[in-house]
């Protein structure tokens, strides 16, 4: 055993107790009103980084929020892997449905419980401690290595393209590496060679300029509620098909062998079904579950509120309803065209008896990974040793629209190298992440830099 | 003039002075933490009626909220008028956009601004402050006069039909006086001889045990917010007809007379649509705005929630999602039929990806008074000599289904006698109700009890 693994063997204790540091930061992107925890976040990560004796480390200011920024890059003759993770997690709302504080890490039957455990938080941190295993234990980082860690993931990203433009050579790299993904399932490591894109649209209906009684006006003044539901059920067919003209157009159907290879993924449905206490799953026609979360289009309401929504019953003909839907996009399907269509499609779907805005949050590209990228192959070994199990290949459906943007402006592909795993419920009231992976993915990290020059072709 | 007319005219300030005491007690029956000021409300009345020398005032208590009840019946040979109303209000929310506190009653341009102003704190006082007029002038109260002031109105008066029904002898009358409407337009007094009646539901549809990711979950997981839309959405075809099996079934017909006798109403609708910021009314086909409003069936969503709502975007795919949903009836609709087939279309709408609920909130008949009604043309002969104009005779499509259950408990006609108009923004922010016809009100109501004896047939 190297001296970094065993370095990581006599710290575990220490790692989790600096992770819940940073874990009660309540570091909310969205949340505006969470300006300073947001930077006390990047505070931590910059105090963390400083600590281990880099070329540089740097805290970067943006437009939002900033971008903790680290290098160490001794080698002429070695890759240059650039680990990006963020610290901004997502709302914790609704807070009721929490066993315990969502700011508050708790262990529970060998999962850490709070906001940003797994997404991104627990999973970015094993990297800064895999780098953290080879200083204090004296032995030279085996790789150039860069960090990017910015706070504003959850909220698409909007000052890191332009960074990333605008600093191209301190940025340049041989690959990136990424820990915001799930493994296959628990113990079953695996590396997303696939995510889809995204367009977050909100959408608005305005009906009269005030709440009206529904007795009063009720069948002459449009009421805005009823449009909205109109419109969205426009939006796909009985067979799940979303009916946006145009939106099929530049997906790129799968392959037969992504099909089967698809299909060979130990997958059970049943399971999947009981843990979400849903009798029937439900989607595009004609394809498989593991195709219809990963690999193909969709379109979802992610909220809606208008009118009275409080207890019991008020006879209003409400003045106007919101809601946020957002489409998942799979290549070539180009963000800005797809929230264009949805734009003028949902336009005019709507009668003139109402107005309606339609505007677009951020969007991301969908991006898929060669799979005979050496850093891919050092990645799945180190995951091998580490986990005592083959490594399998995936599409997943989340977004990260900032792969698609590594490529396009630093022409390098990105390794996914998730620990978490589905059920871990980011993104949901409860999100964990198995403390055995935190540990497992520092030393997976670790390795994956020990192996990687022997990988370089 | 007579005696208790100078009195009234005497005495503004101080009417005006005591509404407001009325108005300022936040007495909202569909919010449960608000019973003190339930009760405070309804001890105010009940001071007011002690003042007035009555046979007997009495606060009867009720599983729900209490009833006032006074009588001052000395007569054999003069008719019984039972003077009905309410002392609870809809809810004030969203507090923000009214221009003065809801529960402050201020007085602008003429207008009292308040919550409960015109509906039904105003209007119903009117009738107080009449047999006071009578009885402070040294005037005997020329009929016999019964009061019944409920405080469940807003909520469907749950408690008011088996209290009817348990005092049928006490309550025994020859007609029923409600100021609860609205005249057709300002300085235009009118008697409404229909009103509609009321369904009102609500559909829960459940989907995941928990708020999903909506890139991991989005195509696979059927999402509640769209499944609710897709269903609303079917509930009207593109003509406004609504699509429940039976719906229409038992629905009375216009008839030629009634249809002509609308179209001669005054009805501006330019002005209309300008008073509400909409571009175009819209309706069922076939039909007039006022036909639409008032003598047709409707089905309104009055309030939707589900899924994230806050500021900026959250990618989520929800768990559950809630819609309140009513249906405005006319003769001879029967409201838990209509409740019933509603239930049954829209869970047989519901794929089995998801879970349903729907319950019934309260409902109410619909309901058409006899206009020859000897009542009735007293009222008119009061409206046409305080307010010295024609009076209109027009149905109203919102809801008091007591009308209808007063009809069949007692046997008798009720006459509404409405002092608001259609812009008082009744259920909206910045309710309102005119001082003047505050006044005209109470003066007419005098009017129609002097009349009365002279009428009786």
């Amino acid at each position: 055993m190297s001296k970094s693994q065993a370095y990581i063997d006599q710290n575990k204790d220490k790692f989790l107790e600096e992770l819940f540091e940073l874990l009660r930061i309540p570091s909310i992107s969205t949340d505006s009103s969470k300006k300073g925890e947001i930077r006390s976040a990047a505070n931590f990560l910059i105090g963390q980084l400083q600590s281990l004796d880099l070329n540089r480390v740097e805290l970067f200011d943006t437009p939002g929020n900033p971008i903790v920024y680290a290098e160490h890059c001794p080698y002429d003759d070695q890759p240059t892997v650039l680990v990006y993770g963020h610290y901004d997690v997502q709302p914790s709302d609704p807070d009721e449905l929490w066993d315990t504080p969502p700011f508050e890490p708790t262990v529970k039957n060998g999962d850490i419980y709070a906001r940003g455990a797994s997404d991104d938080k627990g999973q970015s941190f094993t990297h800064v401690k895999a780098i953290e295993s080879f200083v204090k234990s004296g032995t030279p980082i085996p790789v150039n290595v860069k960090f990017i860690l910015e706070g504003e993931e959850e909220i698409g990203s909007p000052n890191l393209v332009p960074f990333i433009e605008n600093h191209k050579e301190m940025l340049a790299c041989d690959m990136v590496l990424i820990s915001d993904t799930s493994m296959f399932g628990k113990d079953q490591p695996s590396i997303t060679y696939g995510l889809r894109g995204l367009a977050y649209m909100e959408v608005e209906v305005i009906g009269p300029n005030r709440d009206l009684h529904s007795g009063v006006y009720g069948g002459v003044v449009e009421n805005p509620i009823n449009v909205l539901c109109e419109i969205i059920g426009k939006l796909k067919d009985d067979d799940g098909i979303i009916q946006i003209p145009g939106f099929y157009d530049k997906v790129i159907p799968l392959t037969e062998e992504e099909r089967i290879a698809a299909a060979a993924l130990p997958f059970d449905e049943d399971a999947y079904k009981k843990a979400l206490d849903i009798e029937e799953v439900h989607g595009e026609k004609g394809y498989t579950t593991l195709e219809r979360s990963s690999a193909r289009p969709t379109l979802d309401v992610n909220g809606i509120v208008g009118g009275y929504i409080g207890e019991g019953a008020k006879t209003v003909l409400p003045s106007k309803v919101n809601a946020k839907v957002s489409m998942r996009l799979v290549p070539d399907q180009h963000p800005k065209e797809i929230a264009k269509m949805f734009k003028e499609h949902v336009e005019s779907l709507a009668p003139d008896t109402v107005r309606i805005k339609v505007t677009e949050h951020h969007g991301g590209f969908a991006s898929v990974t060669d799979l005979n990228f050496y850093g891919l192959k050092a990645g799945a070994k180190a995951f091998e040793e580490i986990y005592e199990k083959e490594v399998l290949f995936s599409r997943e459906g989340g977004s990260i629209p900032i792969v698609a943007d590594f490529k396009k402006i630093l022409g390098v592909e990105s390794i996914l190298m998730g620990f978490g795993i589905t059920s871990d419920a980011i993104h949901s009231p409860n999100e964990k992440f198995s403390v055995e992976d935190f540990y497992r993915g520092i030393k997976t990290s670790a390795r994956f830099f020990e192996l990687l020059p022997s990988f370089k072709e």
